[in-house]
């Protein structure tokens, strides 16, 4: 007790990047997840409305690992004007066995941005068409980009088109991805960006829907990652209606705070109704895609069995690389 | 953005002590609770059974404050026997503004003892008679001593009765109080040693009652603030019939953790029963104690707005003494 290993944003970037070790890490958590032996409880959340922020504390223990996360993710929105980013925060990690503090990965939230996009690769790894090669990505923020990156890890990507409210962001992000050898065009009007795409991504803080249900082509795989509060939705609730098969990542979360919230407000989805999680698609214990032609949406929140996968992957590998500065806290 | 204080164990015991001004800032945050303008969440609470550990995480956003805190707390009952103590933890200090963590406490529980005492002289304070001078304490651990400094500073204590399960340690502890100036006894018969006691306080992690209602005489106050957890209970339930006035420090943790708990189980007293919290008392919205005679209760639970008051204080006080490490998150 009293030392605590102190890794920065820089190191940890050195330790863990957004790729295929990072995406199965996260598949094995969810898969985890399934068992019904992790611990994962509520969300705690304190919104602090006169700064137009919240903080959303995650954690979840995973029997068999040595240690467990706790993550802390302030989200403040009006922070851009400040010329400071809306998102920062910390993991916190403990010994599964005392309680005891075992490291602190002063991230700022890169982590969360790992594990989240990682979360789209798993999830497109296990609804999309195999042969999937076109995305459309809605929205042009960091995590547009990490997860075409991370799709990228699990589906032959060869183009893509860019929707954001922003048009000269999308155009920006066109022109990166081109520069990154894909073909790639912003398209102002989203039902055209949309088009044939095999995959959809939303990563968008939107309030009203993006992405609309008449606008979905047989075969397609929709991602919706950009809600994790009450107040935000993405998808058109009819989309539910069209999709063939619908894969919360917690539906206990999805209900609360993803596009199943608005889906049961609309009257469209029972409140009581149950839906196999990606962790069960994961492990063999549901089926999803039925066929070529389904339509599959995956609702992620993110989750604490997540970060409690992705700090304990940061703090072997920070270990292995020699990484770290180490603090006595009874000093 | 980027840089963090780390202040230690050591640091923080040299920034704050269990005095007048710990007592006065809980008190203050209680009454800004009462305003009904903190935001206050429900406590996260994950509990690794394997091990007999659970870890709380606490937070309050104070209106008026420039930070607040978020409090991580493990306790692991099987610690003892590997030779650490049970409870640990830290606390993060957030700009209220814009969410940026600004300092990390490595208290190791440190500050929570102190906050926790603190609360029980201010309750004390509000609710025992001003005279009192005796005291029973049951349980003899680090609370038993802390509780019985914290009273001391509102209170002109001189007689002491200590009751514990094991002897020993009442023994022991009865010794101390001596040699630090009190009529101490340690007292094996817990419904004598509780006697005529001005202020009884409980702050064992009992699971059944250890103080029973008949033992109560007209002018006693009792603190029970022990119970943390669904399991946990001090109070004879049928003590919620002998007292005039019940304080909680919060009703909807009481209900849930507190004493308050197993009087609705036992149906003495409905849930949907309102009572004044200590906030409400302290801002003079409720009367407690109407005369000398009557039997006052408090039961503490613990608050997320008091571990954001005390480092705040703590913040403070090192930042006046010029103490700690700045750390770079993005080095």
């Amino acid at each position: 007790m009293g030392k605590v290993k102190i890794l920065t944003e820089r190191q940890l970037r050195q330790a863990v990047a957004l790729d295929r070790s990072a995406v199965q890490c996260v598949e094995d958590a969810f898969r985890a997840l399934a068992t019904g032996q992790v611990v994962m409880p509520p969300i705690l959340s304190l919104a602090i409305a006169e700064y137009n922020g919240e903080v959303d504390v995650k954690t979840a223990y995973v029997p068999g690992l040595d240690s467990f996360a706790i993550k802390v993710s302030p989200g403040f929105f009006d922070n851009p004007a400040l010329g400071l980013p809306s998102t920062s925060g910390l993991m916190m990690v403990f010994s599964s066995q005392t309680g005891v503090l075992e490291a602190l990965l002063l991230d700022n939230g890169y982590l969360t941005d790992v594990r989240t996009a990682a979360a789209g690769a798993v999830a497109a790894d296990h609804l999309a068409v195999r042969e999937a090669s076109s995305v459309c990505v809605m929205g042009a923020g960091m995590q547009a980009r990490l997860q075409l990156a991370a799709l990228r890890l699990v589906r032959p990507i060869t183009h893509v088109t860019v929707w954001a409210r922003d048009a000269s962001k999308a155009r920006a992000l066109a022109g990166e991805l081109r520069d990154d050898g894909l073909e790639a065009t912003a398209v102002p009007d989203a039902g055209a960006a949309v088009g044939a795409a095999h995959i959809i991504v939303t990563t968008t803080p939107s309030t009203t829907p993006i992405l609309m249900a008449d606008w979905l082509k047989p075969g397609q795989h929709v991602t919706a990652m950009g809600s994790d509060q009450h107040t935000k939705n993405e998808l058109d609730p009819a989309c539910f209606l069209r999709a063939n098969c619908y894969v919360p990542d917690r539906q206990s979360q999805t209900a609360e705070l993803g596009e199943l919230r608005a889906a049961i407000a609309a009257n469209l989805i029972s409140k009581t109704r149950y839906f196999a999680e990606l962790g069960a698609v994961i492990a063999g214990k549901a089926k999803a895609r039925q066929s070529a032609t389904d339509i599959t949406i995956a609702d992620l929140t993110g989750t604490g069995v997540q970060d409690t996968a992705i700090a304990t992957l940061a703090v072997q590998r920070a270990a292995s690389l020699d990484l770290g500065t180490v603090f006595d806290t009874e000093a």
